[in-house]
C-alpha cells in the first residue's frame, strides 16, 4: 500500500441512516451529502443510500447537485443555496429541487415555474434562529408574500436548528415555537426540520421529512453523549516509508521540537497536513501498528508523520506496511478533540491524494 | 460568481522563483510543485516555471509525479518518497528520479540501473537533522554502501533544513557542519541542500541545487522577517449568498455564540470549513468587500460564513457579488496567524469547490 487510504463502509453509513429513520415518526428520512459526502464520495454513498431506499439527497451547490445527478438521474435532489444567478437553466434540465431562501428567490422561481410547467417544488427555508440563510420570521406577516409561497406549491417548508447538538439548549425550543408559529400561517404544507441531533429531540421536532448529515458518517451529533453514539464509518491508513533506528542524540521534525535519542526506533508514514492531518495534531495525534499504539513525534509536516515505534516488536513491524490513524477505536470524533474541532471538519479535511475504498 | 474562487498570480510565482535564484550561486534553482503545487495547481504553476526557465521539479509521491509528466513532458522529475514497492517500472517508463532515503534503496536502484541503461540517475538524501526520511550520517562511514552511491552515480546528494526558517537557529549549522563531513566521504557530487528559507542563510548553505516551495507561492519562509517577504500570489474571493436586516434581538450561527440586534446587518457568503477555511478561525476571521474590512460574526461552518456588514454602505453592497478572504492585504501568511498555523497549511487546506483561476 503506498497510498494513504480511506476505507468506508458503505453499509455502516445505511445502518446509520436506518436507525435515524427507525426513530423518527417523520414520513421521509432524507441524506445530507454535501461537500461530497462529508468527504467520503459523493457517487458512492449515495448509491449506496439509494439502494437502501433513501429517495431524497440534499446538497450545498448546483455543481454538487450536478454530480449527484450524473450517478443517480431519479433521486429528489435539494439544493441548500438555491438559485444564484444564471442557474435556472441547470435546475430546469436536471430537474433540481431549490431552498428559496429570500422573498426575491420565491418571486424569481414562481416566474419560472409559471413558464415552465415542469418547473420542480421547491423547499422554502425559513431561519429560526441560525440568521444565516432564509427568510426572517417577519417576512411572513406579509400576507401576499405567504400567497406567492403557496403559489410555487413547496414541498416542504424547512427551518435549521442551531443547537441541537445539545439537546437540552433553550434555542431549540425558542426555534420549535417560531416553527410553530410559521406552521399556523402556512398550514398544509410538510415540514423537514431535524439535522442529525434533530432526530433526538422530541417528535415534533423532526417535521414530516428529517435530513441527517454527520451521523450517517460516524459522527456522534450530540455532544460527547454516550447515548447518541453512531456506528463507525471510516478507517484511515497511511504508509510506512521508512523504519529508523536513532544513533545520536538529537531531534526529530521542524524546529528541532522533539527529542530523540540512541536506541529509539521512529517510523515515518506517507501522510501529512496536505492530506488534511491539521497540524494543531503536531505531537498528539498517535496512531497504531498492529494494535499497537505509537505516539507522534514532532510536529505533522505537509507529507509525512513521525511516530515511536521503539515499544513495538519487530515481528510486529515487519509484518505491516501502514499505520492506522482512525478506526473504531480511535474515531473521528476522538480525533477532533485532538485537532481541537468537530468531526465534521475532520472528515471535509481529508485530501484528494487520500485514495478512497468502499465496502 | 457563483463558486468561491482561487485567483493565481502565475507572474508573481515567476517572480518569487526568478528572486530565489538571484539571491544564490547555486547554479540550478528548482521549484517544488508536491501537494497540487501547494493547493495552487501543479500543471499551470509548472508549466509557467518551465517557461521561466524553471528544468527542475519536485513531487512528493509518484501520482503526483505522473501528473506532473503528463504536463510537462522533458523537465527533471524527483520523487522525494523514492521508489516505494511495485513502483519501479513507473519511474523507468516515466523517466522520473527517485530520492534513495535508505541502503536498501540504494541497491535497489543499483539493482535496475544494471538492468536498465536509460534509468536516471538519482539523488541521495542524508538525513542531517529531521530525523524523517534519508539515510543517517553513520551509514556514509560504510565504504561498501559509499562505493554503491558512487555506482548509482546520483546527480546531487541532498539534505533537509530542520530550523531554517529561523535563520540564527543553532541547528542550520550543525546540518552544515554534518553535510561537509559528508562532502569530504562523498566528493565530485553535486549537492542540493536550500529549501526557500535557506536561500537566506550564507551561500555555502545552499548546495548546487536549491528547490524552494512555500516561499515560490507567496508565503514568507522565515518566521515574520520582512526581510524575506515574497510577492502575493493568490487572491480568494467567495460569494456573497445573501444579505439579512437583522430584526430582532438574536444569535448567529451553531451553539448561538455571537449576539445580533435590530439594525445590523449581515452577510452570509459560500465558503466554509470543507473549502479549508479553518474552523478555528471562527469569529476572527475578516473578509473586505470593496476595500472595507467586514467582522465574522459566529462560527465557521461547513459551508458558509457570516460577516458584520452594518458599517458597509448600500451602494457598495450593491455593487459587489463577493467578498475577499484574501489578497495582498490580507494574505497567506496573516490568515494562518489567525487560524494559529502557517501559510503552508493555508494553502494546501484549500478544498475542490474552490475554482481555481490563472493569470
Amino acid at each position: 500500500m503506498n497510498h494513504p487510504t480511506l476505507t468506508v463502509s458503505l453499509p455502516a453509513i445505511v445502518d446509520n441512516w436506518q436507525s435515524l429513520r427507525n426513530r423518527t415518526r417523520s414520513t421521509c428520512t432524507a441524506a445530507v451529502v454535501k461537500a461530497n459526502a462529508y468527504g467520503l464520495g459523493v457517487a458512492e454513498v449515495s448509491t449506496a443510500l439509494a439502494r437502501a431506499g433513501c429517495d431524497d439527497f440534499f446538497v450545498a451547490t448546483l455543481e454538487e447537485a450536478l454530480t449527484l445527478r450524473a450517478a443517480l438521474p431519479n433521486v429528489r435532489i435539494y439544493v441548500f443555496q438555491g438559485v444564484l444567478r444564471g442557474e435556472e437553466g441547470a435546475y430546469l434540465k436536471h430537474n433540481l429541487r431549490p431552498i428559496l431562501n429570500t422573498p426575491q428567490a420565491i418571486e424569481q422561481w414562481l416566474d419560472i415555474q409559471s413558464n415552465h410547467n415542469h418547473a420542480p417544488s421547491p423547499i422554502v427555508h425559513i431561519d429560526s434562529g441560525m440568521q444565516r440563510l432564509g427568510l426572517n420570521p417577519s417576512h411572513l406577516d406579509d400576507t401576499a408574500l405567504r400567497e406567492k409561497i403557496r403559489a410555487t406549491n413547496p414541498t416542504h417548508i424547512m427551518t435549521h436548528y442551531a443547537c441541537a447538538s445539545d439537546l437540552h439548549h433553550a434555542m431549540n425550543a425558542a426555534q420549535r415555537r417560531i416553527m410553530q408559529r410559521i406552521e399556523q400561517l402556512l398550514p398544509t404544507f410538510p415540514t423537514c426540520y431535524a439535522n442529525s441531533a434533530g432526530h433526538f429531540l422530541p417528535h415534533d421536532y423532526h417535521g414530516d421529512m428529517t435530513r441527517p448529515g454527520c451521523a450517517l458518517y460516524g459522527i456522534n451529533p450530540c455532544d460527547d453523549s454516550p447515548a447518541t453514539l453512531m456506528r463507525p464509518v471510516v478507517t484511515l491508513c497511511a504508509p510506512i516509508l521508512q523504519v529508523r533506528d536513532i544513533d545520536e542524540v538529537s531531534t526529530i521534525g521542524y524546529s528541532a521540537t522533539a527529542p530523540v535519542r540512541p536506541a529509539m526506533r521512529t517510523l515515518t508514514v506517507g501522510i501529512g497536513y496536505a492530506d488534511g492531518i491539521h497540524r494543531t495534531a503536531s505531537h498528539h495525534l498517535s496512531a497504531s501498528l498492529g494494535g499497537i499504539p505509537i505516539p507522534m513525534l514532532g510536529r505533522v509536516t505537509m507529507d509525512m508523520l513521525c511516530f515511536d515505534v521503539t515499544h513495538v516488536p519487530q515481528r510486529i513491524l515487519e509484518q505491516h506496511d501502514s499505520v492506522i490513524l482512525m478506526d473504531e477505536r480511535q474515531t473521528v470524533d476522538d480525533v477532533a478533540r485532538i485537532y481541537g474541532t468537530i468531526g465534521y471538519e475532520v472528515l471535509t479535511s481529508l485530501g484528494n491524494r487520500i485514495q478512497r475504498i468502499y465496502h
